[in-house]
């Protein structure tokens, strides 16, 4: 479903000159924004100004009050996460075959199928991944590539994949989260069978939170905030690393006719990237330094891939596995596709709008 | 800052086929890769799909525990509420000049001016705006249209804006928000200062929540969803309805020559109508209708607004009157920006990710 956007009340906002220029500060860039509300509260009288300053005190304390509030929110997370681990163990048991329960009976009621899908849509690889569905064995052990299959539906996780990585991205047999019971931090854990790539049983990814009022600057607190992110050495078998192409060369000397051999080696897009996450150059973004931007750029879209596991993968694994959830990327998608929308509005129900998962209103 | 997107870490994604068909269901449209995923489980050995179905028995057992999560957050958040609550009735007596505690000092350090802004950004409206201010009497009354002024600096509020609505908006004096005990409803309230247009002291709209796994589709569950809105009935003063145009005619009978006189009313764009939020038909979204269609992105869009108002203004309120509040849809804006982006991304400190007062994992 449409995800709402700004206007929709409106089909313009009368807000503009005849030159076209905002004549609202709503509708000048945030810093141009800025900027100029700096020159507003200036202009004022002097009263008015103090009495700003006053509302920003409180504002100080508002926001220390709800750093508190995010502190007690961690807690509460944690109980509930030692809720949902038995199931999570139980899922993973399942997943790698250790255990088996088919004599259970649905606990649910099948939702209507939702539309159809434009022959077009499926090319001849969706078609031969059917095929191969088809002709797993009959009794086949537990749910083969189950946790490849939620990274190959999830736009954010497929992004991440490369033609190289899939082979041991099959050996994935379970992603838990490990929450730090000092402070907000996290541990993302890949698990793998033993595969032919690398001797690691456990690939791990830390992630560094804070939920701090900068003194610094204050005002921009806004809840739990990771600041790093740390990855882990991954134990490559010889000749299998998929970060690195090593090749070795032979160089003949000119003169001397004497041959040397020297080994070059060539970074590979991977997955397996992700555990060697860049590092932020001491000077931080304060630098208008191009690399460092690169590198924020990199990070951001990392820190929410780890979020995105954590509140999303995790506790759904199964729903992205059979594609019953849908994320707002996916809204927007089906904006383009007008085809599709309508029907799938269906499933929100009457009209209802979801603050969701990832949203909770501190008030 | 850019607000990370999907294929951040890649270029493109190889994994299209040569007719540029997707590869992988993520490419699919939610619907479509729903479809898609329907048969391949389908075309699974048996036992691998009874295995599912434990999984989803599973999931599904999960979700509920999920929901008592929302349970303990809602309380909570209603814990915090009251300690927010004299922060906010402190605020709301400064703005209404009714308490001067002007001899406070700053309890913060500014942070460093944002860069500036480019002169064909301001029109004459917003110079003639900063006049304006700088001409208020030395010795007025409180904060002078504070509120209309967070309005007029947040686009989601300004949309809703129209010229007609600024002398009344003027006169709001504060937007408060009560949360009910039951249930996770909560009610906003516009308080305005007597005014000309209508004779209510208080504006209200409720919004009615659900945090519950529904029987018929509960994998849909995603925390607490607004299902219902409720506005107030304005009590216009003669002739000042912002919202409905009335003309009264004239009409002469050709033969008898006789007048008549009758009342056409023209529904008017105003703010005001939030308060009387259209009602979706029974049949709901389940119909094609497209009034239905129209109707629930009318009310998508207020169910945001109304989440907005309560988990970012209401907070924040002196942070969008300084402008030093930066959202979302601002980080895109910075987008089209880059002369301002850099300067922008400095006020987040070291490549710090966000995951903001409205996201918080459940595990």
């Amino acid at each position: 479903m449409d995800a709402p956007h700004e206007g929709q009340f409106l089909i313009e906002s009368p807000f503009f000159d005849r030159d076209g220029s905002p004549a609202m500060p709503a509708y000048l860039s945030a810093v141009g924004r800025r900027y100029y509300l700096e020159k507003m509260v200036s202009s004022m009288p002097e009263v008015v100004q103090k009495r700003i300053d006053v509302l920003k005190n409180l504002q100080l304390d508002q926001l220390h009050l709800e750093a508190e509030f995010y502190g007690e929110l961690a807690k509460l997370q944690q109980k509930y996460m030692a809720k949902y681990q038995p199931l999570y163990e139980q899922r993973r048991d399942i997943i790698a075959g250790l255990v088996d329960t088919t004599q259970e009976t649905r606990k649910w009621n099948s939702p209507p199928k939702t539309g159809g899908m434009a022959d077009d849509e499926m090319g001849d690889f969706l078609r031969s991944s059917l095929e191969r569905c088809t002709n797993l064995p009959k009794d086949v052990k537990g749910i083969p590539e189950f946790w490849l299959n939620v990274f190959k539906n999830t736009p954010m996780l497929c992004d991440m994949l490369h033609p190289e990585d899939l082979p041991v991205m099959g050996k994935l047999t379970d992603i838990a989260v490990k929450c730090s019971e000092l402070d907000d931090s996290f541990v993302l854990e890949f698990h793998f069978s033993s595969n032919t790539y690398f001797s690691n049983a456990v690939l791990t990814k830390e992630y560094f939170q804070r939920v701090t009022v900068q003194p610094d600057d204050p005002f921009q607190f806004d809840g739990p905030e990771v600041y790093r992110c740390q990855g882990c050495t991954i134990d490559w078998l010889p000749n299998m690393d998929l970060t690195m192409r090593t090749e070795t060369k032979r160089q003949r000397h000119k003169q001397t006719g004497m041959v040397r051999c020297f080994t070059q080696q060539t970074p590979l897009e991977s997955f397996f990237n992700f555990f060697s996450p860049p590092e932020l150059e001491a000077n931080g973004t304060k630098s208008e330094d191009n690399s460092n931007e690169h590198i924020m750029r990199v990070l951001e879209a990392d820190y929410d891939v780890g979020h995105f596991l954590r509140t999303r993968i995790i506790p759904r694994a199964v729903l992205y596995y059979t594609g019953e959830v849908v994320d707002d990327e996916d809204d927007e998608l089906e904006d383009d596709d007008d085809d599709f929308s309508s029907s799938d509005e269906s499933s929100e129900g009457e009209g209802g709008r979801k603050h969701s998962v990832n949203e909770c209103p501190t008030h």
